[in-house]
């Protein structure tokens, strides 16, 4: 778990004070007091706007799976194109908001969260002044994306970076596997073409690779199956190494997170009372829980190290 | 595991007594010998009533299973009728002595179990009074989670609170987990609406999101299924994806696990320093680590006892 | 890992011994050797036979396999008549050779491997005598079953009690999952076969139920598929739930599993060390592996209480 | 982990003197620089020409691969078959000069890596001369088994061998779990057999066993499904008892990949005494647990490096 982030907070530095840090001179005015609103989550007004924009997200994520179901948009298609409109301008403010309230919008435009912000509301506009694009429009789903930046401020944050930490810790274990398998597909899907052939639905290499995909991860569409005897066979070989192979991933996020979930509070650490000579205290304690003794201090790096 | 439920039991308080406390005056006569009965495991007309009542969802649920099957109810429908009525009299008479004997029966009647019960009941008096209304017939299998309210009070208990824990321990990772699979299947479900369009099935972004659970999940149904190259190769992905994110809530689990069954010393438990109000102090713990002051004692065969 | 049956075996007792000590009387003469021969793995003799039992099991499946594959028995189906009968004429000698050396063989053969011996041979006899019995013949591959009497006499038997100790260790928690998951079926495989409905594939509760265990457990054979909105959506919750629970007993497993593996012999125990103090020292170890002093002895079955 | 890999390397032996203590006498001229460069991945040429065959491969499979694809053969054949050669004649020329430049042409070309190297160039060829064969082609995808050839020298072999130390060190669990696998779905696909029949699709005991396999790996293709009352019931049972199963595999991973990860105290090292000759003390013990005597120094900061 990260407790880096949990720890009890610096004394809070207001929100312009941290953005005169980042830029040199503070804003001032009604940009100050936009940024705030827009950018910070620590305000009651900023809290308010977090929850009224994911509010509307979703709204407008209801409101384009509600536009694809036909039995629904061919009664209800005039109130959900108001809708469409109305977030679309909704959001066409808050993007022109926050361009206007940063020190440095090109920046903020060419962002990540700038281009999803863009992305999220040009297909409506280009719908309009060009007939055939309409089927761009439910590019508009990515708007839900955008709920990753708000929810990066709140008390979430701890579990992702926990989970993503966990994967990170053991990225080059997964890079391995995912290699493996990916030649693993390759070189099945090949063998799969040369003996099932085109008559039996495999078509070409590429489509007897995804029928590979589908076989090794146990998924099993079943609109290509082998139809040979030796196909059979080789399917059978593939689904219990996919089967097994899926034990790998698995051992290694939890061997992962076992060991992080030991981490806090209790890992075992080579701590030792002066006097009763205890082991393993944790690393954030500051007296022997045995018989009460101080503790020399911990040197946090070192379980970093320790653990990396 | 649950240390509370394993722990030694204070004195054992008889069964009035304990109504007494929450009601303030004891129950008498024939209602508290029923209340005994019927709320109460530890009598033998209470253990023999709880066994009686559980045969008799069971037989009533298989009742229902061979209605349902054509085969067998057009041969012994007559029979078949028969025993509905005699469960559903008897569970009737079970909620009718609930009502009676319970104190509030009004609080009974709307908590959870009050609802099922009458659930389980209601549809064969609605079938004779609404004709059309017999496919509700089939909410009498709800009779089923009433097996879960003497379950209850059972040993097993044991076993689902521990469960249980290691869920609930781990609750905020896997809504972050739950919440990040969903983003998933919404985004990926809307971009193959896009690409495969409704002549490969995929008719809508529901009908695509449920193609994408599908899919993540490595069900595979088949009943929908890309056809072009781009929703093969981005399903392939989807599949991978799927298969890696699997290792994710086992891992969560699995670590949970692995610290409950090994109990000490990685063990979160529920120890307070009443002058610094540090939790979480390893079981053999005697002093607080963060302050230094003395803990009050843990009683360490409890944990042995509930670990077994 | 199961230590015991690894540690250096006793002085060996003959297998005469043996038998007397179970039995009260020795066998003698040729029921004795034939005894040692059958039964006994020790010898050279007796470890050939079982080799040869092996080859002659696994041959005769292989008979039987290839016998249901037209293509093959149309060809050569005279010759794997033939080779049937050879083996049954081998089984039916070794069978009347276990009854004649045991010193019971009422209670031989009523045993499991007794009662399949004699499953492996009647199909053969019952073919010839009932004509229409012929489809019985298969109930040969149950000859596969006879390899497992030889096996436990293996090598292989301390990794089969290894697995099967964690999972025996964690039975109680697999049976409240088990019947957690069952009831999981039941309910929604009811309440898919009110909603889908006959129409649509669901002709039955039964059919429901098998319906929702292909799709909880994430088969997903697509034979039969929601076709409903409603039905589509509860499907989703199933297979995200069947997902999510599978994460369960594999932490059950794992967790018991991550116990033994650190059980022996690394396990941490709290030996320490009376000149250096230092702690953990495995359950085998006579010296101290810091300072090389001698530790005190350890008892055995304290260990075995603590983790269990 | 591998330790030994991660180890500080010993004072660096160039190339032609590794060579000269394998073969007695070194090679010298251009065949030293060639196997230099060819065979060794120290020197900056060694290293380029390494990627540059990476490179040569992964062009080829891709030609192969859109070579299999219809509507880009059909376009774009004439540059795909002259690609096709162009590739063929530089894995010839390598061939050539791996041949020449070894000391034993014989042996490698007979070792595992030759047979690759002659297979992935022999199909071109063949297809010239025997018309019929063009289907042999595919076998070309084979090339990509020569990346880990060059794999083997680079940094990701630690994970490789990570992996690779896990699975070996659990062989004979997987082992036993196999065959035990293997014995369910030879015995649950006989029962199916003979049960479902041909009519439903289990035309012989492999195609039934087929089926087991799709089953129990949770794959479920679905064309071949069972269609009679106990043969689904047989598939419930099959399914769950799969789908418990795999926590079996997915433990035995899992519990030896937390052992390797914490490394330290249950980590089974291959320290050995000289004395006893007693295995597996821990990578900080400084005398053997078993006798007493003094271990040799163990380096603790590599078991940290092969961490990481």
């Amino acid at each position: 778990m990260d407790r880096t982030s949990a720890r009890p907070a610096p004394p809070p530095v207001p929100a312009y004070a941290r953005a005169a840090q980042q830029f040199g001179k503070p804003l001032s005015g009604w940009r100050l007091t936009l940024y705030t609103i827009i950018f910070e989550a620590d305000t009651r007004a900023g809290r308010a706007f977090d929850l009224a924009v994911i509010g509307a997200i979703l709204a407008s994520v209801l409101v384009a799976i509600l536009d694809s179901t036909h039995a629904i948009s061919d009664r209800w298609g005039g109130w959900l194109y108001g809708a469409e409109w109305f977030f679309t301008l909704l959001f066409t403010a808050e993007y022109v908001a926050r361009l206007l309230c940063v020190r440095r919008p090109g920046r903020y435009a060419l962002s990540f969260f700038g281009v999803i912000d863009l992305l999220s509301i040009l297909p409506t506009y280009i719908a309009v002044l060009v007939p055939g694009a309409h089927v761009l429009i439910d590019v508009r789903v990515l708007r839900l994306l955008r709920v990753f930046r708000i929810l990066r401020l709140t008390a979430y944050v701890a579990e992702f970076s926990a989970l993503g930490a966990a994967l990170r810790a053991s990225y080059r274990k997964i890079a391995v596997f995912l290699s493996f398998v990916l030649m693993l597909i390759l070189v099945f899907g090949s063998v799969m073409y040369v003996i099932e052939g085109p008559d039996n639905g495999f078509t070409s290499i590429p489509v007897a690779m995804y029928w590979a995909v589908t076989t090794v991860t146990t998924v099993g569409f079943g609109d290509i199956t082998p139809k040979t005897e030796l196909g059979r066979l080789i399917s059978s070989v593939m689904m219990l190494l996919g089967w097994g192979v899926l034990a790998v991933p698995t051992g290694i996020v939890t061997a992962e997170m076992t060991a992080q979930r030991r981490g806090w509070p209790g890992a075992v650490t080579t701590r030792t009372c002066q006097f009763c000579l205890t082991e393993g205290h944790s690393p954030e304690a500051n007296f022997c829980r045995h018989c009460g003794a101080k503790l020399p201090d911990w040197h946090h790096d070192t379980v970093a190290g320790g653990e990396g």
